[in-house]
């Protein structure tokens, strides 16, 4: 068995956050609780920060026979070892939730910049109905370095936010709302047809993804 | 704080009333009940006329704990609060359920309507595969300001409405049929695609649009 | 041959005027010169005022030669006769198109409610990516009776006029837009999910379908 | 070569007007002229009853070279030889067509009805937007054996046709519409999801397969 | 209340069996137990001979309270009142299933065919794998008036069997297959495409309105 | 009843390993358990090397009662009996899974593939996010005379490894990821746009579609 | 500029024809003729076998303009260097065109197979609706090492195939149809859920991916 | 009319250099020539630095008429005004095309980005189907602080990138590559589902908005 390899189920990414900055994460669904709870104890054993994401409260009880000081966020399906983040450097990442719906997706992305090392701050239902609770954000989106969008139903915010600042916006489309929504079709395709450019698009519900775009577009670089 | 800020996951939109004619509803789904429960206090403790759609039971009781005379209509996932409508204004508003199956959207729409401040009529099982259903009805539906059609499978009902009368129709699509209805996308195509003028389409099993938009139709204006 | 039958190919629904307050319009796409002609032949033989819709130059010119008063609009592909629209009724009815690519769509839907009686008004290229433009029309638009919204790629313009103003928002999408477009189903979906209630969806470029439902939403009423 | 070869590329199916009543159709659509031509011959020396479906004025040439006596449609794009249909047998056959522009599809649908062998009958333009229309030809519909009904955009035709007589519908949806027709999609998931039973589909725009299949069940048996 | 109602939820079209050969079946998805209860109290009162189609076992006690000699085929989901057939008259309706899964809803179409008065058999597990199989059992498919073909996956048997036989095939596509059916669209979809002529198809599982259709097409006629 | 009919519901397809080289699989998803268990009896007495697939407990139970030494796989729903594989003949059959959960349908494949007679191995965890895990098995890959590659989310590992070598790959998409993989099309969409020819797809999560079309691929020939 | 390079527009895959047993085909769409030109410049330059797909006439003149005995056969819009094949190795390839209109895709892969290497045989018009026409040929199929069949409409000729032989059929669905066929889309699902195993598709209309994929699996090995 | 309109439809957004940091793009497909020349008269007039996207010739001819120096890409259909790009600042972008045919996207985006002020390099043909070639580019790529890759076909060159370096990879689908690629969805949804995280999607074809999000990504900032 070469280094890395778990099992004969998986196979370490061990020189990711040497080539990409930061360490590969663990998509625990699909994952048996024993595959995952293998995987976190040769990641603890060599001491590698990891993110465990969509991860049940099973998965996150077998990360926690290895792991004690895990931190789960249950909402976010997501978890973090080691528990503490790293200190922040780069540019602040801003996280914008367009209904109380979309939160979870929303912290998953801020969780997520939070553990690869951005200062992040989260906003709640600020969706385009009532313009007025968006533009009340101006000054904390101007002085952002990336911001992410969660939003469902029509997904209409990012392209709204995208007019107003210079930073990129990442688009995450949530599967929030009625039968035409389509599971969030109805808001990646708003998204992907943004009228402003500067929106970067990811998959529906894909909150890690975007905090993980989030993180590297603010990113320090000399 | 600001005003209108619920805990970190809801910011109300206290102005919506004076701008939009009717205030904010609240969409419960994908929201946790306490958070409905901490929103509906607010509400009610500034007196705010307010629905609550898509609510579950569960839901419900949290609105009722704070507002304990609120009426819930489980078949619609409706609640209101105040538990009575105002008095009627404008002109009426006319409810159609193609098929006994679809009754659950058109009592979201009259309930709607009714709470927003319409006098509203419910007609049910008049689909087209006995034309005679729906023609028996004709005098009620001429004495409509707004016609709101339920209608699931094909979805052929409102066009037919539509060919018979000058006020509007207000077409909502439902999920009930076959599998190749998919979920309400084929009566959302038939609707779209209504051979005669004069069909306004809203989202699958959307009954609370589809009330809104009568009762915005049927308002009374000087 | 009874009453409103041409040739072998048309059947006059000379009723509809009285049954739906307004007449038939004529769809020319699919058509033959020939068959618009005859049945323009007819309608103007009996008086009816008539548009024809999508409308090529050769149908046009098949309509002047038995109408040779008819007005024309070849962007708007729209033929009205007589050529004077009625005298203003009713409510106003505001048209927006979102984009300069719009127009063709924004312009048929003016025109329709024009010669279906009502006092229109067209506003182009107020997209969200600049909100103020959009923000510097509340005026005119909270003093109309029913909004038109047309709009391509993102289609986010009707979410954001119906979060403002008390008015119906009828949305027509517009085809116009990169690849993920789809020929305006994204713009269509987004319409169909807008998070603000009060959107009423017509069909893809449906320009006349936009412009008549607006009509009867401004009618006059008893 | 064996029986029914036709050069390289084609097989003629000689037993079919055996075993299945009918002789074959030969499909022109992505054939050379050449090749039709080369078929149309063999089936002409073998005195063959054909039809040439989908045939563009380039294919009827290229019959005609072989067959000068055949007769071409070229609306419905369809060629039968030898140019006299059969003596009707069976059950009548009434073709609807719900507007001009269908028309098209329900002449090919008719034709092929009589050249199979039925008393067939075409009325147009009797769309539902005018229920009076189709209610006025309750009398021919209620003695036919089959029924077509050609229909695009919302395609509700068959379904209120169905509701009114004992003989079969065979729908056939059509091309015809605006954008979110989405070419007979729209029109095709309505008759497959008709609320009435009774309602066979075909493929859009597939003329000839509707008036096959409502030949057939008109057909004469023992 | 006019006659035909039930509560103010149904309204029976009670003259659908004089003006379409048989009476209305009632859909009970969609209803509940009550619903269904009270609408099978009003029919057998008036001695209707009904289907109750998509019946679960909460519907069927539900009718079997009020009807406790009505026959009960859960596989089927399906009850019919009275439990004896008429006599059959007419031609033969042969069904056939492509595979084992595909019986459920071959048994509604077999059972369906017979309670409206037709000679059915029902033949299973002949899909073109095995051609043999199919091929085995054209005696019975040529003294056939009228064939059912229910079938997944690929949905291929349906045009190989009207390629052999001058009956019209009625072809019930299956929510039966792996992923990319798309709960039966993909044997939807080949169905529709049929290279052989004669292919009459209904909705995804729809055995009822399958079995419909044949006893129709097979009916005795003057 | 002829050779092979298993009571009324199923016909065994007996000539099968000698037309094709391998005996019939039996589809257990939608079958009874006692429809398992009769045809696994009829199977077991001809002594027929049967694999049952899309197997559940309740099905491999019933399978057991008649023959109580095949083995089950409950990852992969499949039974296998008799439960020792042939030795293995022809070429090497390697199956790759892309992450850990893709693993079941891999494992499927693997056994499959083994069962029919192949030598066959099975690799986990060589995703395209890290190439230096798929170029680190470079060499038996091409010592391979078929390549099996389960691949979800993406699905760009099959484009990958066919462009490293000769033998054919066999693409099998998961229904793995996140909300546009929408259950595998994506991947699906991917395989067959494999810009890298030699790359032979099957259906969604069809494991045993793979593995039995590599054995045919590695099979042994004169 | 390192070897392979051409201009600043292409990068020759030199090593591809010893990685992978065939050389780089060059896809001609989307490229204009002088890349075309000077990528088999380069290619002839260095006497590399070549097929350039996808060529139109003009890229036909292009190649002719450096490689003036390059066959081109325009159907297939294939372009084959050097014009004589290589001497036939391994097994035997047979592509079955289910239609005439399916021969461009077939001859493409017929060409492709032999240009590859491989004794190749053509039969053309054996599609499902004559079942006898595809049964006449089972003795050359059975000897046959792989099979390609092109088939569109209801793509049904693939399966009807792999259940009678026991070599391994790829399947290419061809974008000949009616409107449902959505260009290929309908055979492509048909293949892709094949009741029969054994079936490895390709791309809609990709003939050469098709013979390409034929080539390797009747290749010659060790 | 107020500042920024032109004619009756248009409406600069004046404030977007300031607001967004850069000015507002001109998007002519769906413009008349006339108006794209009136809207460049006006941008000229004052100054303001602008791109023209989707500009046919007929365009470029109107921008020229009232700019002489604007420059013309053809194949990228753009043109920028004043023709020499800022000096640069900010992080290097490098834009990858997958294949020859993906270069008028890729172009698109490369001079996008440098008339927004970026360094920028094109490198083109490194589709995955030869590893080796966008491996031998892995010195430049790692330098990049924002990396743009256009692919069609399989879409799968993004996410092999992503694999490699710590950059942001803006994904760009083009319509490039055989039926089933369905004008560039096939490669979207890769990209939306690409495995290792640090994908921005953008809408396909879009080049103009990839360039803009990749300068964005690498703007210098303080």
């Amino acid at each position: 068995m070469t280094a890395g390899e778990v099992g004969d189920f998986a196979r370490l990414d061990l020189g990711r956050a040497q080539r990409r900055g930061h360490g590969e994460a663990v998509f625990c669904e699909g994952k048996t609780a024993e595959q995952v709870r293998a995987i976190a104890a040769e990641l603890v054993a060599r001491g590698a920060r990891t993110l465990f994401t969509r991860a049940s409260p099973e998965h996150a009880a077998a990360v926690h026979s290895v792991a004690a000081d895990a931190v789960y966020e249950p909402e976010a399906r997501l978890l973090a070892w080691p528990p503490a983040p790293p200190s922040p450097t780069g540019g602040a990442v801003v996280v914008l939730a367009a209904g109380t719906s979309d939160l979870p997706v929303a912290r998953e992305a801020s969780l997520t910049a939070t553990h690869l090392g951005r200062r992040t701050e989260l906003i709640a239902d600020v969706g385009v109905a009532g313009l007025h609770r968006v533009l009340g954000q101006l000054e904390v989106l101007r002085a952002a370095r990336a911001i992410v969008v969660a939003a469902g139903m029509d997904g209409a915010l990012p392209t709204v936010v995208a007019g107003l600042v210079s930073a990129p916006v990442v688009a995450v489309p949530t599967s929030v709302g009625y039968g035409a929504s389509f599971g969030g079709v109805a808001a990646l395709l708003t998204m992907l047809n943004a009228c402003a450019p500067g929106v970067a698009v990811v998959n529906i519900d894909n909150g890690y993804g975007a905090g993980h775009l989030a993180a590297q577009i603010a990113a320090p670089h000399g």
